[in-house]
């Protein structure tokens, strides 16, 4: 199918986002597995249940363009993915793993962050404000995540991954 | 080898970028001829030139720590390549297809802030003031480069595209 105009573009990379989220659903509970603090296992235990919530928001966006909830394999997902289960297979000093693991995650929420601060520019846009608006609330997750996890490094992780 | 403290894991998440950007290297000639909007090819070939020297920097930061240049495979930034080459693929309009170009290209931008933005905690946490100077100079251009993609998408590209 032809990308004629910008929506279908916006579909095309929903399609994307979806594929991501349920992509990351499956990594963050092995994320949690292969981490040794609490602080941190709480933070991804949080960002699971968030990221399942945001996948329900798409749900409601795709609703709102008329549409059933569609994906499309995220190859840059699945690559960023990959990463992190090799960075896994390490051997690592466990407050050294847990600074990577925070490092993976971050680069996670960076997609994510460029993922939904694209759509969000096309639905404003396309002046679509109910779906700009279930995007904008999303993108303001992943980037207090993003935040919640440089706290952590800095004010704990890093400082014991250091010796 | 054991990633027993912070230093290595920084060496391990170097080597990863360095591979990274050598690889945008090679994504962005084909990304320049797949665009149509003059803005946007020039603001490619930047980003080119940016990269080149974003480089020599890592060069000059791996020798900061006594060691050769290395390059570890980094799958995140293949998976990210190759969502793109996939995006160029597809049948669009042109304009819909700078639109895109500039989406994929900004997951490349947040794939680098994210990582920049790890190794300059763990310099700053080792108290390596010059390495970490190097790495928030790349730092700052990454989301200087970013910014400005935000910029041309929303005043010329995404307009553009959404006829």
């Amino acid at each position: 199918m032809k990308l004629n105009n910008l929506k279908d573009l916006m579909i095309h990379e929903l399609k994307d986002i979806y594929s991501a989220e349920h992509q990351i659903t499956k990594a963050l509970p092995k994320m949690m597995e292969a981490c040794s603090s609490e602080k941190l296992r709480a933070a991804f235990q949080d960002h699971l249940q968030v990221t399942k919530m945001q996948i329900e928001r798409l749900d409601n966006v795709f609703d709102m363009l008329g549409m059933k909830a569609q994906s499309e394999h995220c190859k840059a997902m699945e690559g960023i993915i990959k990463e992190c289960e090799s960075m896994m297979s390490e051997r690592a000093d466990k407050s050294v793993m847990d600074a990577a693991l925070i490092g993976c995650a971050q680069r996670v929420e960076h997609y994510e962050i460029a993922a939904y601060g694209t759509v969000c520019t096309y639905a404003k846009q396309l002046n679509m404000t109910d779906v700009m608006n279930q995007l904008l609330m999303t993108l303001d997750e992943e980037k207090a995540t993003d935040q919640r996890l440089t706290m952590i490094a800095e004010e704990t992780i890093n400082i014991r991954a250091e010796r």
